[in-house]
């Protein structure tokens, strides 16, 4: 492992990575409740929020509009992914090449989705290897969407299975594992310990309201968890820079949920 | 994203394809209407009308046929392509790599199919990857046929859909997405709105009558679209320059249908 | 399409290729009417006859014999190929590469075998691919045999359907291309219109007398056709240098039928 | 076969691998009878033991642990491994190329598992030819987990499997081939009469009680084996140095079980 | 056809390969008729025997042993095998390189089985493709192991089945082909005449009594067979040295199967 706490990708050793891959992965109905979160330049102005590590796409959207930002946000090149137009077994085309990102998006850490337990998992750890040796020659950090599905995960929220995926994470040599919330302060606990060096970062998921979302990240942080990847949770908002207000006094300034909410009221 | 705003693909930043993929999509069966199409010499003439910004051909044709018009015609390589004498899951043959395209054929922008959707989507998106930062090294333009299929896909034309193959096109890094005609100048806007700086093109589909073909590319080019790509509705007609007139006055000079309409008479 | 005219695979722009990929496509048995005919070196001296401009063989044939006839034959390698034996889906295997048949072969021209219609359709063209543009670096022409078939392929003897195999021959960028005969000169006609510039032969069959096979070859010509490629026609007759004496006087020398026979009389 | 009695795998031609593998393989679950064994630096503690003549890691463990550990411990890069959320054929994912371990790991040895009697099998033994021959190129030494299995192995601990496992090691080219324990002396004897040089290692398996696991070392030590794998049996142990101490008696000085049981007592 | 007829694969143009490839193919139960037979040093002593052209065997065994036998032994690198436990299609794993055996191990020539008439058939002859143009770099000669089999094979001794697959290793590029006994000198003859200059060479097959299996070898080679391929025939008898001594008389002296047996007594 190599040490990524003073890599763009992470801050005072924790990390809150702006996930912006649903264009590919669920289509326009995912920015319909927020229809100005369709334009990516948007996205990229709320990127800029000192709260966040690094903002993750594309390569199409970074090379249309990554240059603009190169020197406000850090790109996290999410390397794979599919449409869910597609009905067949879990799996994620690779979009773009670790080289592609570095040398000619000006990537500073990557993102690629593996399935374990579906029929594609042999596959994708294949995939990820060549990714993540080749992604260490550029000295970029490695973030893995680990998610297990498949016939053999009844329950992809189960605190085994989640505590299984981030295991894989430092198995397989990822810097950090982003990993679905298993339920409790507790389970997630364990989930980090199983993931050793490698840094463990939640799921945002769909949208929640203000305390609910950051309870989720709260237990995340006190379980030493890195922090997390969010996305609809933050560009779905009307006012997506005080979510990140309120998530900036969580992840890194020790701060309760209340006094989070109280420094960045709803009415701002 | 790369400036093609000055890229022979486009004129004043629109861009009219005229597609000739016909020989290996659909047979002869799609020149009997008009016999003198099967003659690719025919079409390249055609081609040389200034409405065209691109002559989209595979391989064989352009081979046999460029050299006696690459001063006046810009060429797009359409690189993939099947015959409908299968009957399979959708799916595309690589018939020309871009090295070829570019340093034997003289291409000066690439075409590449794909098909959201289907059992090929991973597969076709890794190819499209391939294809992308290729051309990239080689500084050509690339257009997206997006047309998604498969058993997910009930109906190909609603907007949704389209809007979706259309943010393929930006999220796979394409700097053309042709697509379906969506049905309505608000659902063209909408697909527009996905793609961001992705120029939008409808695709020219069955042969039309003129009045039904013109008024389809005006809500597209009031609706932001770039333009479109078309085949049969050009070659399939008994005078093809006559409706390549009308739709210079459309596309570039913000013509009516009407005015359009009585610049090229049908008489002419 | 680069000019073949001057190439050894022609003759005034004529076409007679001597096909001897009997012995993988369809093994001994097709030896057994004409035994010698099992000898590769009986077909080499056949194909020393002046109206024959390739010998088609696949590579171990051409390793042991060719090295004694390459002056007085021009050598087609025939790439790929598969024995009968097999029950599956048609495929054909690639067995040489282009650098061998090019470097070490000695070979003048390439042969190779796609099956449109196929589950294997998309894998085959792209193999095609590969080999057509491995031969331009080496200014090879290629002979496509273009044999539609498979479960969308009801009849492959319609003219359509010989039809769109050349049209595949000229958009996928063959020199020549060998499809079956379509049953009259009408639809010749039609099949070589499809074909523009890439040469049509004629497949010889299954052996036929002398005035049907002989009269099916004029009609070609006729057509404008280029030719044929041949083998059981030829080398399963007891005198094959009678049939190539009057297929001379028919391909090259615009002579009828009956002066073809009269000057190669059965009993010379 | 290259001598390997001098690499550090072996100590006086004996073979004692410590496997830490089961966080991919079989997940936290491992872990939870020895919470402490989820952390690997407990498990490379346990290897500086010198009865211990390799670790053997997945890649991720070793980037992250063992640059603390290289002069203390001998790598065995495990190189392919697959989660048991997966229901598929059995398969194993290449997680770690031969270059990366041993230019970036420092592995001093590689191990790879095939699953003989598969679907994979053909796939895996030529995965196993690729690691084998870049292994040669960098002198390391070939650890070959052979666990035969698949439809037509009704019996995967019968003698006769087991013996086919170990021959195909040497056929293959491992150094050392690592099989099940074949239930006796006698049919461990065979076992390594058919693997010729190369080493016999048995494998460690589910936790046994000392005596019982004691006396399967013995016998395959009696019967010409190298020595053994183990993972669970060592480190899902309380003190997992008494069972070491043990094993240096039994594999290294000829002691009989009860001298090593005497030797390091369990109140110790 | 590259001339074979001074290479170590031949002694006077005649061909005894002594085959050993049990050990994979077929597991250890071969060993079991004679025990010592397990060990390769017994069978690298035998193919000391002047009789004996080459020594067929995969990596491991050669890895391990040819080393103390390179200058009493020609190495015939067997590239692919599979073991027997497995219940698919027909395949057999490459396990070894050209490359590795040229350089690393030595060979002299090479081994390559292909089922024709199975599934697998065209990728087998892709794999041989790859080999053969491979070895013809190195210049070491191409045994073919051709054994029709699969689905549409319903008889693979029969004589047209085997002519075919004789006929193969001429089309494909083999220098060799060993095939099945077709039962009797006039198969065999038309088994020859099919190969052209590809050497045939008959299968030993499972263990028959010393007049049997010699008039069996004694009707190969009066047909114009260049001899066999024996494994079992030969080690797994008592005194393998017999036998041998048979052989020659019966190959290279043009003996009766009498006198062979005369001037190798059972009893010697």
């Amino acid at each position: 492992m190599r040490p990524i706490d003073d890599a763009p990708v992470t801050r005072d050793g924790k990390v809150l990575v702006l996930a912006y891959d649903h264009g590919i992965e669920h289509g326009p109905v995912d920015f319909d409740p927020q229809p100005e979160s369709a334009n990516p330049e948007h996205v990229f102005e709320v990127a800029t929020h000192p709260a966040v590590t690094s903002l993750a796409v594309g390569k199409g959207v970074a090379e249309a509009y990554y240059p603009s930002y190169e020197d406000d946000v850090s790109l996290l090149a999410k390397l794979n992914g599919t449409s869910n137009l597609w009905m067949g077994e879990p799996d994620s085309a690779v979009n773009c090449s670790v080289e592609y990102a570095a040398e000619e998006l000006g990537a500073e850490s990557i993102g690629f989705t593996v399935y374990p337990g579906t029929n594609c998992e042999v596959e994708m750890f294949e995939e990820f290897r060549e990714v993540q040796e080749k992604a260490r020659e550029y000295g970029l950090p490695v973030v893995m969407w680990s998610y297990a599905r498949g016939q053999g995960v009844k329950n992809d929220t189960k605190d085994d299975v989640i505590a299984y995926a981030a295991r894989l994470g430092l198995e397989l040599g990822a810097d950090v594992a982003k990993v679905k919330y298993p339920g409790s302060r507790e389970a997630m606990e364990r989930v980090n310990r199983m993931a050793g060096p490698t840094k463990v970062i939640m799921s945002g998921g769909s949208k929640k309201n203000d305390r609910e979302f950051l309870e989720n990240v709260k237990s995340v942080i006190d379980a030493g968890g890195a922090g997390l990847a969010v996305g609809r949770n933050v560009w779905q908002r009307e006012n997506p820079r005080r979510i990140l207000d309120a998530l900036e006094k969580v992840i890194y300034e020790e701060a309760s949920v209340d006094e989070a909410l109280q420094a960045a009221p709803a009415k701002a």
